[in-house]
């Protein structure tokens, strides 16, 4: 069983999600498709391949990710398919998989070549859901595209290591519904630079010592529960995708804010921690 | 046919819910997942159960039902899944079911022991997906937890009656996507303290003496369309779920405002209706 | 096959879509149902048009479409079902259905009269729902209204023509997701009226004298890379539904703005090509 999954910048209130899914549905009237994101920032590939890199691994192997951000083909950017930790990606050529996915060789890389029309500002409808649907119906790569080496690479902001492996510098790489700021400094790296050692973690003006497992953890249960204030204070945890990340307990973004304003924490912000 | 559904103050932008879409359709490939909302203000557990309560009974019979609002597990609050009015739920033990449906009695309770991850910050995906699919598989809850006799009550706010029948005091319990401002006291109350009676209801400071049943029963239809100006005007209904609505005709939150922020009502604010 | 789609102004939070998915699963359990947009300005029926306009076609033929915006039934306006263009339509007969699809005669119209409470303001649920129901299962429109001649017909404001051909004058109809201002103008009118001619666009005070196929192609790739500066500069194309489209290449409306906040241009703006 395989399905096809969506993650574009185009809104929920334009007409486009529905268009493509009416022309999918047309090929395969029994197809499952499931949104993974429509509300990704305008042509950023870096959220992109955040939610896709936490989220691809969950659907059955053999499902096919259709990306729609920033997917216009021009002189720079063609349109490319291929299987990569056993799914299907079809997507622009502009560096999204290699952050998606480093870690795996792609088994096979096709650039899509099916162009009926040269010119077209609406890509995935006019060229993504046939390579979708095609893809699903069994059809090889090969009849689609013409079969390349290697996709475009972007190098993703490493943390950067000091020389006596005393601190990491990592930044800000995704703020998330609830304003939690996500890192870019995972629980291996931590734990091979830190190798148990204290440390101090610095955000903004902030500090921080201790890493915790969930965010409740900085609840105090023994305290009778009119006495515990944990809500709006600021920790770090490693977050589900095992990333370090700097929250406010129960925070809400529409209403008091959540760590990314009250911490003053933006994409791309530095962040260091010293070990002892 | 049974189905599951999602309720969640996850949002639509992240990879939270297509990962927990991607989880069940790998297990479960030929399952329905309806989304009921994924944007309940962040930890709020009184939006969630208005909006489960007015939704889940127009599910079929057998559905399963995962809340994923403020629901790690911590040394105050268990996971339990149960059976009552004929759908399963599986949620944090919080209160949360006590408000959507206190009037029915619960068929089974279980407090959920598969945690194979004691420390989880994304219960959704690590938990409740496996205890919904086992579910719908047929499985019984005693296979996935521990029996328990009741689950947490919270006591929704409720109307207040004056010692002499002629006064009923409300609150604000929603405020809904047209900015519509909606009251805990329903029909069935309001009829049997009122009998009839002529009332005033006051919110805020605006008075008001009759309650439509629906929005356009404020448009005076006999005058020429020109000649109408009901646009902009405010009214008091019983709405589609029986609830005493304030409300401004054809209000739009994101230009001119709704009846919240025109009339200045908010959450848990108080409304009288005094009857002669 | 056929499916039904949802087109409404109801939002994402509250309990409304929910409610009505599950109404329509607990008659056709196996039914496939695809959210067009539940975004819709509230009681916009412009907008509505313009997004059903867009997608409808793109679904298999039979798909059955529920329109829910501004659908309260009153004196004015019944609700009615059709087919046209071999789709169905259910919506109320305000008009939108004439800014939907103009250019085709209905096969057969219906006005609904099956209302069982001749009071609700929650006629999509109580009403839409099982006409849809209805006629997915194969039943005909005789069995569900009275058979009717036309519907309620509005005029989409068109644009205008100088009687010497040399300028035409049309209006802002839609704003989309990335601030994109969408004209009434077509690649057709364009064309028939310019005959090849050199011209001058104005959009509030700015020029434009080329329409581009795509939005890249405002972008000079003969440059390097680095010494291109093309984000943010305007431009106007033919969208992909072949009307003209004023732009800011990379536009974001949550942080720089688009087309319509940066040039200043809403709803209803006019704008003037003048040919040579």
């Amino acid at each position: 069983m395989s399905l096809i999954t969506l993650t574009t910048d185009f809104g929920l209130k334009d007409h486009f999600v529905g268009a493509v899914k009416g022309a999918i549905y047309t090929e395969l009237p029994d197809v499952t498709i499931v949104d993974i994101s429509h509300d990704i920032s305008p042509f950023n590939i870096a959220e992109t391949a955040y939610v896709m890199k936490n989220s691809y691994r969950s659907f059955p192997e053999g499902s096919i990710h259709i990306i729609g951000v920033d997917s216009e083909l021009n002189q720079d950017t063609n349109h490319i398919a291929l299987k990569l930790d056993n799914h299907f990606f079809i997507c622009p050529n502009n560096g999204v998989i290699s952050m998606i996915a480093s870690d795996f060789k792609p088994e096979k890389i096709v650039e899509i070549n099916i162009h009926d029309r040269v010119e077209s500002s609406f890509p995935v409808l006019d060229v993504f859901v046939k390579v979708a649907c095609h893809i699903k119906r069994g059809g090889t790569l090969e009849i689609i595209g013409r079969v390349i080496e290697d996709f475009k690479r972007l190098i993703d902001i490493q943390p950067v290591i000091s020389s006596d492996n005393t601190k990491i510098t990592g930044s800000v790489i995704y703020i998330d519904n609830y304003g939690n700021v996500i890192t870019n400094i995972n629980r291996k790296l931590f734990n091979e630079i830190g190798k148990g050692r204290p440390f101090t973690m610095h955000a903004g003006r902030y500090k921080f010592t201790k890493i915790f497992e969930k965010y409740s953890d900085i609840v105090n249960f023994d305290l009778p529960e009119e006495q515990r204030n944990q809500d709006g204070q600021k920790l770090i945890i490693f977050n589900s995708s095992d990333f370090i990340e700097v929250s406010i307990y129960r925070s809400n973004m529409k209403t008091v804010g959540g760590a990314s304003s009250l911490l003053g924490l933006d994409y791309r912000d530095q962040l260091t921690i010293t070990f002892e």
